[in-house]
């Protein structure tokens, strides 16, 4: 029996359930003060909830059985709470597994909505999206689902859609709902550049450690029935391209701050870092480690200049979940149509890799996009989603939590 | 050679270890700004010690041989300083991960007497505690004692104790323990409801985080013999409910919120958390998925309302061991007596189980709370525990350890 | 396939790399409020610089071939970017692990230089000393080299130098840069006892407990091809010893500040800490766990003398580098000389395993603070190192990045 699998599943599965209070560090640190608690608490309300609705049925609706091309999502009561599935134990720790990408992908959007959400339409909109969005979309990228399917469905010999740890299903997924629920809920007051001056800036980089460290899960821990395995790729080259991509992320974005405004920043060294593993993140198992240095150097650049669209564009994805996450993972899950071992367009192939790349990328990012932006618009209309004006000028901490995130005594 | 077990329980005694610092700033967080510095201390203070006398003389202590049915504790110089102990690995392994039990268990009491101890007092009460108390309770309750021949002594057929990681051992043993200092010391200067607002929300979600991350190495590190085993409940099990627990304690304890004061607060979802990984200590090995879901519900909620038992009786647990550990290793430790898998009251079996977990816990928290009350209050009455009383006005940061916790220019 | 060593090694080389983090944040919750953003960011672009490196070409220097006494490193572009090592999983893993020992080596230096150092010279600092010292170190230490051979070749049969996990190579070699860059840059504006007043002590407790965490990883890490061996001594022994020499380490450093002051300083119980770890990191695997306790406190409490060191010879090593890494290794690189197991002068055996020990230690020592201090004068002399007077009064957080630490509103 396999124990080391076991083992590494299941310390990948810890690893990857420790990124969400990471990332609610990381956003915690970059807002102001005066929402420091409602922005962490975001993060771990829905840690709360979707492991909840994973565990009740979340997992039986992330994989989908039969031969059709298209099919929606598996049925959510086939197991109900999992009380078949324990009988396999690895198959249980995979469940758990599977439960930390969910929860991550939804705590990531809440980035968006900084300053201003209510806490309860958030749980909401996080317990709809995670059931009518994240379940399914596991469901085609990971379960047997039409993404799965797509290269054979298109004919394309040998070809089939490159998304190791979840460019479309976390990253991209993430990042299409952040944007909708950043034009749902609208700029905040006094939204310019300059509006998210971090208030702690060692809590967003405690919070990019943990997040550098969980990846580690994050990308080679699906591979926890290979370790023994003699077969290219091995663990060992998603591992050390998850050291790689983000090293030369914090590289990428460093210079580019450098070249335009002569200072290079930490909040910059730790978005480069991020958005070098939110690009390696589908890319992991098939590219060399120089190509993934390559990829993070690209991925940190132009993430760098991708966080101002948004003043350019007048949204307010508050803590760029859509720079980092919607364009990290973009680059990351069209990058294997260009470079990819042996099936890239540059590295051996034809245009078909690029084909499903893109349509995999583009069918994620509307369906998660409409889905949220409806959902949310509903919410809005009916229970409301943001906050008043006068609660957001007086701090969301207060008014929401009844707490303030410090009580420093000068 | 079972090398993923080997390498599952390193990285569980890793975690472990990393729990008490976790507990720190979970402690430390909670407390006013003129104290961090002393919370925190007390933990290290214990990790120091503890770990030491746990190496010189503990884990002999930890188990013990022979049939009698009551035995107090092993020999103590059977193998000073595991001289013998380290030419078989595993079994060194073995002895670091039950040393990280006895020192969180130590560490956990350190919240009872925030804002108000020496750190010298407190110092020699953790090593006794550690020495007449932890040392052998764990034997009483893994190392084949007394609570582990229960069942049998009571000639109750195939029931056994059930406490797969510490309700009883840990959870119940610190919080009596903690009920004894917080009366020995006394309320602090100005107690009252409201006293602890945190000085540091982060500080405390960072701790809580920590202390997650770290139970998964807490509650399934002892079966990192069954890695490869196809015998029900595998690891798997422990795995999951690892997760289900403490996420439904977060919703237990914010919808008790909610219901009572109109606002979720980022402090309960934190103690929820908290909450529910205390209830499944115990069980997390002879519950279902959905059973976890309602037993950490269940302890989330029940919990929220004992934390209030201080004000209403009057005693000053100032951050929460009786209501947090005491209570929800309670709860944790009879649930099974009510829903173990087959010998449940309402699972299938009878009474016996129910029995026997309650006497295990009334037990340990009997002798817990005796030993500690007798020791504190020795030590009251000769060096004394508890600092001058303009000395806790002043900060006890300042006056015991020449430090502050922050020197921030505003 | 032993697939449990496989996860160890990745799950050790995820925890060193975790450190560089703890250490950015152990480091900047020492300094000044003014430069903690300075002072993180010297680890972070270290480990986006060096991570690069290493793949690129430094894991190709790390190791040497053929029979000849001395080489001074491998062939930089024998496997550029590690293309055809990636076929090898654990050899991949393996070259991370590799990795993340020579980022945090870089790393540590930059405690020396706090609150004064440009930015983009410490990066064009820290790609030279990774390429001209740590490479070719490790390569003398653990890839075939000098020192590797230096028991041989002096004749003395069956010693070898014993450097498990790098007290040369990490720990006296970062330690020996720090001093000269001490040096180079010269003191501080206002350097006195006292300067260096934490901003923030739960960050540097957090820094801790990050580093002691990973440094499991980083003891035990190369053990994991004797995962399931019967050979003493196991991974077992290195565990247990990484809990002994630290948790003694605190205690020893205590004791000495409270027989000199009076009081028991937190950051003494965390310099404590480090100073067990840094101390047992060469001798893990030559030590009964009684042994490591000695070691430990002896390291705790000779740090607590060392680092006043910095005061009566007027070199500001600013967050003591020289007086933890330096002291620290140079006890833990000479006791095994002393004490191993057989070999020690004291425990069964003669003179040659202490001289082994010296000369590996003096050797790293010297090269180690003479390429530093040429590099770092060469810097200082061309572009500049230290930042102007007026800058460093202002803080350099604001000078050199365009950040401040903290926007608190109070």
């Amino acid at each position: 029996m396999d124990t080391g699998g076991t083992a590494w599943l299941m310390i990948s599965a810890a690893l990857v359930l420790f990124m969400t209070p990471g990332l609610a560090l990381f956003y915690g640190g970059m807002v102001k003060e005066k929402s420091v608690v409602s922005m962490m608490m975001l993060s771990f309300g829905a840690l709360g909830l979707v492991a909840v609705l994973w565990i009740l049925y979340g997992y039986n609706m992330s994989s989908v059985s039969g031969d059709s091309f298209f099919q929606f999502a598996g049925d959510p009561f086939s197991d109900f709470a999992l009380t078949n599935l324990i009988q396999d134990s690895n198959a249980t720790a995979g469940a758990a597994y599977g439960g930390t990408f969910a929860i991550i992908t939804t705590a990531l959007i809440s980035g968006a909505i900084a300053d201003r959400a209510k806490f309860g339409s958030w749980m909401l909109f996080a317990g709809i999206f995670a059931t009518f969005v994240y379940f399914p979309v596991a469901a085609w990228v990971w379960g047997g689902g039409w993404i799965m399917q797509l290269g054979t469905q298109l004919g394309f010999e040998g070809i089939e859609v490159i998304d190791y740890a979840g460019g479309t299903a976390v990253h991209i997924n993430a990042g299409a709902a952040a944007l909708a629920l950043a034009l749902v809920l609208g700029k905040r007051v006094g939204f310019a550049k300059g509006i998210t001056q971090p208030h702690n800036v060692p809590l967003v980089l405690l919070g990019t450690a943990i997040l550098w460290f969980g990846w580690f899960g994050f990308n080679v821990g699906a591979a926890w029935g290979d370790l023994g395995g003699s077969e290219f790729p091995g663990p060992g080259l998603l591992f050390i391209n998850t050291i790689a991509a983000p090293a030369a992320g914090i590289l990428g974005w460093i210079m580019v701050e450098k070249l335009r405004n002569g200072k290079a920043t930490s909040i910059g060294a730790a978005s480069g870092a991020i958005a070098g593993l939110v690009a390696i993140t589908p890319a992991c198992a098939v590219l060399t480690p120089g190509w993934a240095l390559l990829l993070g150097l690209v991925s940190g650049g132009l993430c760098a200049f991708a966080i101002e669209l948004k003043f350019k564009l007048g949204f307010d994805d508050s803590l760029d979940v859509v720079g980092l996450h919607l364009v990290g993972g973009l680059v990351g899950s069209i990058w294997p149509g260009l470079f990819a071992f042996d099936t890239g367009l540059f590295t051996g192939g034809g245009v078909e890799q690029l084909i499903v790349q893109l349509i995999a990328s583009l069918g994620v990012l509307l369906y998660s996009f409409g889905v949220s932006f409806l959902v949310a618009w509903a919410i809005q209309k009916t229970i409301g989603f943001r906050v008043r004006h006068e609660d957001e000028v007086a701090g969301v901490d207060v008014v929401v939590h009844g707490e303030t995130g410090y009580a420093l005594s000068r």
